[in-house]
């Protein structure tokens, strides 16, 4: 992967760029206090860009693959090779193998896997036209859900948000952070308690940046001081993003979601998931069926690029995990609001 | 604070060492990976060293401000001032404002305060023999505990534990810490997880290394990762140690300790607190009471000393947070264990 900088700074909505026939991807693994871009020009490169975390969110990495797709053809069609449509094939599964937590991913690559049959004269135009597709949809979907969550909040209220659902993580806008957007500009958010997210930290690098970008008030916690901001009061909602939903409606995010949400509920703050579509996945029935990845132990044993971790000792670092439907009060999608998810499911919006 | 490097390589249970009339702490502030003393000939530098989490963990702070009292008397008799005693008093103070929630620091200092009015011919020695047997009976204490503990737990199984309530947070061989080492010997404890504890830690740094020294099996887990380690079934027991207790059983202990209780009650995992009755606080009533020290934002903002928040953000850092006697279901001192100390509070166990 190569690095490069580019002149202008850094925007929350635009980390996902396609320039010149490539693709740009703020370094997600650097921010915020280095401002990078990393290079991707076919399919393998896109995906190691995604397994080591350049570009990361579940709605980002669908739309990531989906110009990665556009890569691989162009790649193999310059290749001139007639056998073309086998070497795509295998770049797909490549991009798949990315990583196993978020359906948005198998869902952008399935979407754009319909299209390669198309005839090859103008198959490129046309996958192009379909990412920037999925990449704009997104967009639109965040700034529904946006008005759709914001709706949800009845009284102005400090929240808690966990990892990064941001502009970093989408289209633009953000789907747990889309939300806080729209809902400060309704006033009806006080302050934003930003879990710092450990082992990877997106809470005080990547939600903490976009926030004070957008002049909303945030304040970094540990993330094992959630409870303790709780039992303080004045903490109305838990909104956080998800990178997959079970069909009972059980909620797949970041390690910790599920423990903030056993914490909401027990201060009675209510907990509200903003996913679009993409990110429900009727195969999956409940949420034990959704593959949970594990990364390096190193991610834990180190803290902030330094050795922390005593020698000797291992470490347990699954980097998502499940919470079930019972303790979600709300899941927000850009087709409307399921609230109580636990009493029917996802089904009904998807109709 | 000078900083000095000892031949012998570094001893959970040898954090606190009085030498040649100067008192050596074990600088916790660069443990593991760097072992190194820091040198107190005085109540100001001590009160310095705990400030600045050179020493930390409630019963060993206590014993290095009982030292502190020790060198200061040493100290203002060699000024050669006959209102030495006053001075003496303003290092008390000196001392004892060090740090705000852990009691063990005001206890070992009025226990210390008793003796200054005694002869000055023999003080000295006088207040090296209390101090040494403060330090003596917390490491009694803690073997004690560790039985009583250990024999709370009926059956083999893993535990989690938070922070770093080990040999170096107390006299020796540790509360929380303390009651792993003693029921793993009787092959009670299958497997650790060790919360890392941010922001400063303890868990990764500490802990892990005196487990590893112990050879009892340990993985470092992020704070959020408990209640999906809990959800997966296997753990009988979360043992904490703790900073203050107040009468009704409250439980001050390092922050994410109460979130930590909230999720064990909500798998139906017990919850043991493991204290000194020089803990014990029957001067406050309830956990409300009991001051709550805030450190530097900056402890958030940064990780293993790299700068990592977003420039702009601000932190909210409570070091300690309180668990309500409810979700306690036992407290283990050296005097006897509480059961359900929420049903009558702690003042039994003091009669």
């Amino acid at each position: 992967m190569e690095v490069i900088n580019l002149s202008e700074a850094a925007h929350p909505d635009h980390a996902i760029k396609w320039v010149d026939s490539e693709m740009l991807l703020l370094d997600q693994r650097v921010m915020p206090h280095v401002e990078r871009f990393v290079r991707c020009t076919d399919a393998q490169q896109t995906a190691e860009a995604i397994t080591a975390m350049v570009v990361r969110g579940a709605p980002a990495i669908g739309i990531t693959a989906a110009y990665g797709v556009v890569l691989s053809v162009m790649h193999r069609l310059a290749e001139g090779k007639s056998n073309w449509r086998d070497a795509v094939i295998t770049d797909l599964e490549t991009l798949a193998a990315s990583r196993p937590t978020a359906v948005n991913l198998f869902w952008a690559i399935d979407r754009m896997r319909k299209l390669i049959d198309e005839d090859s004269e103008t198959l490129v135009d046309r996958l192009l036209i379909e990412a920037r597709q999925i990449h704009q949809e997104d967009l639109i979907a965040n700034r529904l859900m946006g008005e759709l969550g914001s709706a949800c909040i009845t009284e102005p209220t400090s929240v808690i948000t966990h990892c990064n659902a941001g502009g970093l993580a989408t289209g633009g806008h953000g789907t747990a952070v889309g939300v806080i957007r729209t809902a400060f500009q309704r006033g009806k958010i006080e302050h934003v308690y930003a879990d710092e997210t450990r082992p990877w930290l997106q809470g005080s690098r990547l939600t903490a940046w976009e926030l004070v970008h957008s002049g909303i008030p945030v304040s970094v916690i540990a993330d094992s001081a959630a409870s303790a901001r709780m039992r303080e009061g004045g903490i109305g909602w838990v909104i956080v993003g998800s990178d997959r939903i079970a069909a009972n409606g059980d909620v797949a995010n970041k390690i910790g979601t599920y423990q903030l949400a056993v914490a909401a509920r027990h201060h009675g703050v209510k907990f509200m998931v903003v996913a679009p579509t993409s990110t429900l996945d009727l195969n999956v029935s409940c949420g034990e069926e959704i593959p949970i990845e594990t990364r390096e132990q190193s991610e834990i044993l180190q803290c902030g690029g330094a050795n922390i971790g005593a020698k000797g000792a291992k470490a347990w670092n699954p980097v998502f995990d499940v919470t079930p439907a019972e303790l979600v009060d709300v899941i927000v999608t850009e087709r409307g609001v399921i609230r109580n998810p636990a009493e029917k499911g996802i089904r009904a919006i998807l109709r």
